[in-house]
Formats: C-alpha cells, sequence, structure tokens
C-alpha cells in the first residue's frame, strides 16, 4: 500500500476484498451496498475499457478491478470527492488501471469519445431535484439527488460512451424502474439482466441491479431474487461472500 | 350450476374456488397459471365496472367475480372461444354479473367507449408474428402469437377504455418487460405494482404481473417474488391456497 495525505476527517475504510482500501469521510459521502452490489453484478470483459460515470470516491472502480484487467475510467464533478478517488487508486497501487477524472459527466462523450467503452456502469442519484435537499449537506445532496444531471442526461450519455453491443449496468430504485427501462429503450440500450434486492423474504425489492446491451435485441432476462438477510438476521450466502471477499462477483 | 350443451370434445373443468367450474376444450384453449394469477393479482374495486381483454374461455372474469360485485365485459375474437365462455358464464349462474362479448379488441373502445372501466385486465399472447405459428392448431397459435393483435394494440386500447385513476393489469413474459413498460408510460398507464414469478429458488422468472394506474404518479412497488414451488416440489402455501380454494387472491 502507498502512502497518501489524508483530510481532518478522512479515514480509511477496508474493501474487504484483496487488500483493498478507500478513503472516505463522513463530511462528504460514504458507499452503500448499492456501489459494492453493481461492481459485482455487471458483466465485465478480461481486457478492454470500462467507465465508471459519477464514481464518487472510486469505489466501483475499485471494486471492478478485482474482475478484470480492463483499463477503467471513472469521472466525478465534485473536486472533493474526485481527490479522495485519486489518492484511493494511488494508495492501492491502481494507477495503471485506474484513472480518475474530475469532470461533468453529461459532458463525457465529448472528452473520452464516442464508441469507445465495452462497458459503463453508474450509481445515478435516485432523487429527484426537489428544494428539500437544501436542508442537507451539500456533497451528499449533489450524490442523491438530480441537482448537476438527471437520470436522462446519464441513459443519453451512456449510450454514446458504449459501443454498439457494449454493455451499460445501473443500480437504481424501484420505484423509478419503468423510467429507467423506458430511457433505456429510448437511447439504444435495451435491457439484458435484471436482479431484484429485498431486505429481506417477503418484503418489497429497494434496489434494482440492470444491464443492458447497446442495440442489443429485446430478451430480459429476471434473475433470481437477491434476499440480504435470512430470517435468522445473518447476511445470505451470496452477500456474506461478497462483502467478506470469499467471492467477487454476483450469480 | 344450469346445465349447458358441451361439443363433442369439450370437457367440464372445476375452478377450485366456490364450486365455479369452466368449459374446456384440447382443440382450441386451456387456462394456464397465467390467467389464474392475475385473476388473483389485481386490484379489484368493490362495484364499478372491469374489462377483461382477449377473454379466451372466460377464465379470469370468472375467477375474478368471486372477488368482486362489479360488473364485468369479456371480449372474445375468437367465435369458438367466445362460445365457450358464454356458455361457462350460463353455466356458473353468472350472467347478472359477467357478459361476453364476441369481437375485436383492437376496436374495443369504439364498442364499450371512452374511461368507462375501473379496472382492465389481459392475458395477451406473448409471441411474436412469426411464421412459424402456421404448424400450430389456429385456436391456440392465435391465443399464443400477435396474429390478430399485438402488445401495443391491447395497451393503446387499455388506456382508452380506463377512467383516469383507473387500474390495467396484464400478465406476460419477463423476456418483454422493457417493452410492456416503455409502451404502458408511452400510453399514460403508469406501471405501479410488479410481481415476478420464478418456477423455483434460484431460477429465473418466467412469468410477471404488472399494474398501472392510468395518469399515476411514477412510483412502482416491486412485492416479493413468488416461487412457484419449494424445495421439496410442492406448490408454496402461496399458490397452493389459490389453486385449492383457501384464497382467492395473492399477496
Amino acid at each position: 500500500m502507498e502512502r497518501v495525505p489524508l483530510y481532518p476527517s478522512e479515514r480509511i475504510d477496508d474493501l474487504l476484498t484483496q487488500d483493498l482500501k478507500i478513503i472516505q469521510s463522513r463530511e462528504v459521502f460514504s458507499f452503500s451496498m448499492d456501489a459494492v452490489l453493481l461492481a459485482r453484478f455487471v458483466t465485465l470483459p478480461k481486457k478492454g475499457k470500462v467507465m465508471d460515470l459519477c464514481t464518487g470516491n472510486g469505489v466501483i472502480p475499485l471494486l471492478m478491478s478485482t474482475r478484470t484487467e480492463a483499463h477503467i475510467d471513472g469521472v466525478e464533478i465534485q473536486e472533493r470527492l474526485y481527490d479522495m478517488a485519486r489518492r484511493s487508486v494511488m494508495m492501492n497501487q491502481k494507477r495503471d488501471q485506474i484513472a480518475i477524472h474530475h469532470g461533468d459527466a453529461r459532458e463525457a462523450d465529448h472528452q473520452f469519445g464516442n464508441g469507445k467503452y465495452d462497458v459503463l456502469t453508474c450509481n445515478p442519484p435516485y432523487l429527484p431535484k426537489v428544494g428539500g435537499e437544501k436542508n442537507e449537506n451539500p456533497h451528499i445532496a449533489i450524490a442523491r439527488h438530480e441537482i448537476l444531471i438527471t437520470l436522462e442526461d446519464i441513459v443519453r450519455v451512456s449510450c454514446r460512451l458504449v459501443r454498439s453491443g457494449g454493455k451499460v449496468a445501473f443500480v437504481y430504485r424501484p420505484s423509478r424502474l419503468a423510467e429507467l427501462m423506458a430511457l433505456m429503450k429510448q437511447y439504444r440500450i435495451e435491457p439484458k439482466r435484471m436482479r431484484l434486492v429485498h431486505p429481506k423474504k417477503g418484503e418489497e425489492a429497494n434496489i434494482v441491479l440492470l444491464e443492458g446491451i447497446r442495440d442489443g435485441k429485446p430478451d430480459l432476462k429476471v434473475l433470481p431474487p437477491l434476499i440480504v438477510y435470512q430470517d435468522d438476521g445473518e447476511y445470505c450466502e451470496e452477500i456474506y461472500n461478497i462483502y467478506y471477499g470469499k467471492s467477487d462477483s454476483l450469480v
């Protein structure tokens, strides 16, 4: 592990996967189960190019790096988070594989070119811009609410960044799944693999993982549901294996 | 039970719900689990008007009649099936509640008026018109393939038949879920409640139940998955209760 500077509020957390560590801070952002599940759900090529839009503190590129030798770009608009992600990449000695960029995802196609990526991931803000977020920490509000980017912006740019036949994977809220599917179809990213995540047996889904193929043929597979907690309150085997480093992919 | 004429190939099957019986024939059509699940999934008002498009032998109106006092119309284009459905309604002495009509569902808004229904159900043909269906029994091919009606026709007519705030529920194949959701949004039927049906734990979904509200606000609830068979090969409790008349609604 390489030594990197830390700001006062920052701490180093263990990603529990091949000794990966990550810089986090309660002042700006901590990654959630959403990001971990997306990094373990997405179909990755052995080599090639992968883009993570709205990468935050870089948790998704770091976790994906254990599953592929592809080059991974991450784009983050918030300078503070971009800087944390960049230092986390240095700290893990992943600079040969992962590049974190400070920029606006809405313009990423101008910066990175059309059709250059084999795979794109994104954990978009899932709450609308409503005004209520004014009372929130601005770093967290930007990650959660559609303040700087909308779902449609993300789907439109994703379609431009990946090549025809390339994959685009999102983690999102089931409450907005119909909108996500309709936008994907509108921007020629055909939904192909979906997994719904339910906190417990008998409860509604609170996370959806959805992967599409640019210019793909309509044929969606709905994988078995992922039930996070067993009846005894422990993680189910799949989540346990992911969180404790025994596996780095779902299914 | 009222006596009705039967054709040579026909038999009377028990619907295992409040002594309901149904006329079926191997020559034309037998209802499947899809229809039973839809009739038990859809949200029904106590009173009002309900429409079942592409009603086949009338299984969905018959099963819904145990859950509501609403008037139920069923429309079927195939004369042979229309006639079976009509006789099943007579046989069950449900003529006061259920009316089966011989007609083209694509024109149902002209026949039944705009915005007159509180709820609409449909179990659409789920296979595209491909040509391969030429070798099939024509009655069964019409029920399975988009020969006489497409999914878009059904969603468009559904939007016209139900009032604003009315519900539209479909049973369909998950492989075409993205198309179904995009069409529902296009025709202002906002997806609101979804249930995925998996044959067994750990297997992909093979049926989706999806209910929308005309002019509804986007907010989809993904209900717990329905796993049809337990590990021991027996029906799960919910399916058992529905199939053996102990319950007439899902969830």
